[in-house]
């Protein structure tokens, strides 16, 4: 007997279109983390993010129709935070912390809504960007790339049987699962979702999470994206970004004050969050220069998230320095997250076991690895390096140099002139895979 | 929004069983043709038919629980052919023959029900037996063995999470289409899914039905299960099985006469069907013995299907057979069927290829692949060798020798006889694994 569900069938006919973002909360929890400090901080700060495809041979606007991204994005604007979203904001305990977010900054959060956004072609790409306040604009950077990845994930499948679907998924539930039974035989390993913005497709990373925790227990810390936290009862995880330190390197006056802003950065952090929230992005300006100018009270932090460099090489760099400051390494925490996968995973466990702690924000390769699962083959699912980055503050052009040339974004004089400031040191180019 | 479908979901609470074999059709396309063949002219025939596992160390009692068993076998009892299922029977086109099904059989089909079993518990083990007409107990042998291993699947995946379940099919999708796509690059190649009998259940063996369609159309040449051919609009296979000969050798009152009944049993065949479907079991009683004392007629049938020999062996002896009776092996065909799966089909594929024709008959390695697909390890879900024989016929026994003396079944001392009378000449033992 076939039974037909008649009114879900014909209420689905319905659909004006399929929301990728149906919640605020669909987002990376550092950008609510990072938010209550912009908007405690720096309200008035005006910011434009950026689309940026690293991906270049991807012709984005060729492949992703743009009456539907339009509609996507709008449908994303319609958004706001529910009741129960906000209840569970301010009552959830987050890294142990109650009240992480203020009542003012709930309060705030109740009336917001995603600003408009900029959109146009140009050379087969999208420009997308998004003007206004800082404490707007960068809630902008998830969902749009959420959007996007998924538009050209459905734009792929579309000329896909019914046959091929179920291939594709199977193929790629039996590849996850085979990483999953590979780190479940690693000692200690901690582990976390980092893979909302290049997601396949929300559903898919949903799926990932699910088995990232039926596989591994107690290995996985939790995921980055707060929805998925509310829903799934798992720890919402992250800390803070390089939008941070580009602001306000940007905002700086002079050469000294362009030095100073990492730290200043470090410092507004550490006045609004303590504990196991202090954990420190070294890379935005190059990690040598860093720690060599880093104050002291910056080795007190509970750690590092190294993004850009080798994990091996960065990770010793920064166990050297906290030797050299007098901290013991097996005190301190290494978050890895720049682009890691089963292999990268295994090789920095098995390098610095018992020597620091360590844990892994697992992205792009766990929430959108279909390389070789499309039954025709081919390349159309693989994952793309796409970015939405800050590229002005207040008018003024921000700039990121990273420990990869290949990451650095921001105005070519701009770059040299950061250079000059905080030296090239220790920065080695290396191909941005994710 | 949660969209239940609560009418379908309480009429699912409410099923007393979730009923494996659902249709008489539900069987393998030669047992129909046999059944005619019984029907008119055998009808007075006695005939045993018992289950025999051979791979002993799954204790089968053990596993599947006998109160499902019974209720399992009880619904099969319950079924007759539909009206719809008797006009396909009676207007469908098989192996280019309109009418292959005579008016008279499919009047006496529809009244048509499964006879009684008797069951019993010996050492871990199911007696399963079915004492009757020919007429009515060879319709068993497909549906008691569907049943028991879709029983024994669903007793492995009871204890298994949503989640185990998941990763199962996926592992085991990704499998099957690893093995389609190694098929699709053959030249040439011709396929039919045997697997009814050993398939893990009736879902997945359509899915692998499916599969295999989507993925080497037309090289699929169709199954040999009748309701899947149906309902999918594809071709029903299948010729006949040992329990022809094995019938006629036990009712065979003389050595002369049962050194005759492989052959005459071959006469009563072609009597009854032409064409395409004079294809031989040699290997009943030895394919060496069978080829030595065949009749010159016997080289003008279409080919042979062998089923205990190594297919290379096998095939040779047969092609040089043709070739020493003055036939060109290239307007015969071989369709190999014993215990195929991708290994064996690309060798013989390529041993063979433009020196005779030829069609696989791929079994449980297309419809119960699952080595290595549950999450947790280990064999419960590897297929195993379970067949239904004919054991008996008129009160005496019945014997198979086979090329192989793995797969031989009877009573020693007849076996012994047997070897007398047909010699154990080009019989080699080798391991059945299904």
């Amino acid at each position: 007997m076939a039974n037909t569900d008649l009114a879900t069938r014909t209420y689905n006919h319905g659909w004006r279109l399929d929301p990728i973002i149906r919640s605020l909360l669909d987002t990376d929890f550092y950008k609510l983390l990072m938010l209550q400090l912009i908007w405690s901080l720096h309200p008035e700060v005006q910011a434009t993010f950026s689309l940026i495809n690293r991906t270049r041979h991807v012709r984005l606007a060729e492949v992703v129709d743009e009456a539907e991204l339009r509609a996507q994005l709008d449908h994303a604007r319609t958004l706001s935070f529910s009741k129960k979203e906000l209840i569970w904001l301010a009552g959830n305990t987050f890294y142990g912390e109650t009240q992480m977010f203020k009542p003012g900054f709930i309060a705030w959060l109740a009336d917001f809504r995603l600003p408009p956004y900029e959109l146009a072609r140009r050379d087969g790409q999208y420009e997308l960007s998004f003007h206004g306040p800082w404490t707007h604009t960068t809630m902008w950077e998830i969902p749009a790339l959420a959007i996007i990845n998924e538009l050209r994930t459905r734009s792929v499948l579309r000329g896909q049987g019914r046959f091929a679907l179920d291939i594709t998924y199977a193929r790629a539930k039996a590849k996850l699962w085979e990483k999953v039974e590979r780190l479940r035989k690693f000692d200690g390993l901690l582990i976390s979702d980092f893979g909302t913005r290049r997601r396949h497709s929300f559903l898919w990373q949903r799926w990932c999470v699910e088995a990232l925790k039926e596989g591994l227990g107690d290995a996985v810390l939790g995921t980055s994206n707060v929805l998925l936290a509310m829903d799934g009862d798992l720890e919402a995880v992250g800390t803070n970004a390089h939008e941070l330190p580009m602001v306000a390197a940007a905002l700086a006056d002079t050469d000294e004050a362009l030095r100073a802003a990492p730290y200043k950065v470090l410092d507004e952090w550490r006045r609004t969050y303590g504990g196991n929230l202090l954990v420190a992005l070294p890379d935005a300006y190059g990690t040598r220069a860093f720690l060599a100018d880093a104050p002291d009270w910056v080795a007190d932090w509970t750690g590092f998230r190294p993004d850009s460099a080798p994990p091996i090489e960065g990770g010793e760099e920064i166990i050297a320095w906290w030797k050299a400051k007098g901290r013991d390494p097996r005190d301190k925490l290494l978050v890895f997250s720049d682009g890691m996968d089963i292999d990268s995973i295994e090789e920095a466990h098995r390098h610095f076991a018992g020597r620091v702690r360590m844990s892994f924000g697992w992205g792009t390769n766990l929430t959108n690895d279909f390389k070789g699962c499309l039954p025709g083959g081919g390349e159309a699912l693989d994952p793309i390096s796409l970015v939405c980055k800050v590229t002005e503050a207040n008018g003024r052009p921000a700039v990121k140099l990273s420990d990869n040339p290949e990451k650095a974004t921001g105005d070519p004089t701009e770059i040299a002139r950061y250079l000059r400031v905080f030296g090239a040191a220790g920065r080695h180019a290396h191909p941005v895979s994710v």
